[in-house]
């Protein structure tokens, strides 16, 4: 297997399943970066922070540090600041959200009328006066952006309302579809993510569970694809989808050769 | 214009606008009932009980009771009664439907694993808890119904979000559409209408002022079918619309000759 300067890694059922590191994931990523390459660790989940995730990681004995994760949150909170740093915002989403977005001097407004965007994220804080301001602010003009596309989110014993039903209520009550989702598989995170590694499309491959959004994305940027079987997918669907990852592997752990993992865990050698 | 049995009539923009009745409508509606024949008000708004839509008509000079008047709750609880009489509800919806519900002995449940039907309507208490509640049930194998299809409600000095947003939501996260929706323009809305009346589709007017949902119902039951241009149609969207009633009025006086209105208005002549 091919060696690249980068490395981005999808988080939940690659690097990690639940509360508990792949087998072998701290390992390869250790082993990686000793070979000098550089590593980002990507999640569509917006309502934790950075911080968050880096303490995870940590924890599980990936060392890591806010910067080297990028989540939806942030993703939308740049993407604004890049592209409409006056913008004023409507905001349907939880705190981590609020607060990169005040990190970045975006402006947020409780008043529909004055918005000129409607910013969509998963909040469980979500209610009718929310919708009803959103309908308001679009009527008024304001776009209608979301910060990813999941309908729903795993979590232990099964799946909880995401992000897909606020974009559906808001859907339902314009009338119109939301015009942007800046989260995978949307290539403004491709962009994101390689502004972060400073580096080019070519010289990366997306690791991940999913071929909807993460193999997708990384094929349409240009980059290598990974598919781990540790996560959502396994063999059948892979056999019965379009999408053709350069890489199918067991686990992360197999994007670096034994040899290498030896030498890591006993660096006299 | 020929003479009906029966006269179903939508309520905002056909019998009244806001608070106030169309001119001729009172003088109109009791031509017609010295006439003979029988009067039905229709609505989709869930949010009131029919004793508030007889109170509101009997003030504007339309003599009614809430037997006169069937709207979206009315029409789901009559539709479950008879289809599904022990269905277990989750219902996504406000206290006039809940009465409806109870009137008629359906159980509803707060626990969304024992729903056998989630039943959804305008709720302006609308939460995230009661989307994810939704979700389990759907997800459980309740069926997803609906009273009304409708996006927004018109009010004083623009519209506000209605149930097309709770629906939105739901199908958003369950990634299913939703299955029925009891009220206009429906054909169960039809049939209850027709039960209330005792009268067949075809000794009966639908008179609206909505052209896909008042007057697309009638077409489709088999009714006579007259459009109002006091509402939210006008000449215009008429002529571009592949719907043609068969009577184009310029309001609900027009039902009824200026000599019955005389008569009527001194019963010795």
């Amino acid at each position: 297997m091919r060696r690249f300067k980068g490395y981005i890694f999808d988080l939940d059922g690659t690097i990690y399943l639940g509360d508990h590191a792949i087998p072998g994931a701290p390992e390869t990523i250790a082993a990686l970066r000793a070979g000098g390459a550089r590593v980002a660790f990507l999640s569509n989940k917006p309502i934790e922070p950075a911080s968050s995730y880096a303490d995870k990681l940590s924890k599980l004995g990936i060392p890591a540090t806010p910067a080297d994760v990028l989540n939806s949150s942030i993703v939308m909170a740049r993407y604004l600041a890049r592209t409409a740093p006056d913008a004023r915002v409507y905001l349907i989403g939880e705190e981590p959200l609020a607060e990169e977005l005040r990190q970045r001097s975006i402006t947020m407004t409780e008043v529909p009328r004055e918005a000129t965007h409607v910013v969509v994220s998963w909040d469980r804080q979500f209610t009718y006066k929310k919708l009803d301001d959103a309908l308001q602010a679009i009527k008024g003009g304001a776009r209608f952006i979301a910060t990813h596309p999941d309908r729903t989110c795993p979590v232990p014993g099964g799946e909880v309302a995401d992000v897909g039903g606020m974009i559906g209520a808001i859907e339902g009550v314009t009338g119109k579809k939301v015009e942007l989702v800046t989260g995978k598989p949307s290539p403004i995170t491709v962009m994101e993510a390689l502004t972060m590694l400073d580096l080019s499309a070519e010289d990366c491959i997306m690791v991940g569970d999913r071929l909807e959004t993460d193999m997708r994305m990384g094929r349409e940027a240009g980059m290598a694809t990974g598919l781990v079987l540790t996560g959502i997918t396994g063999r059948e669907q892979l056999e019965s989808s379009p999408i053709r990852p350069d890489y199918v592997l067991g686990s992360v752990a197999d994007l670096v050769d034994a040899a290498d993992l030896v030498n890591l865990a006993d660096p006299a050698k």
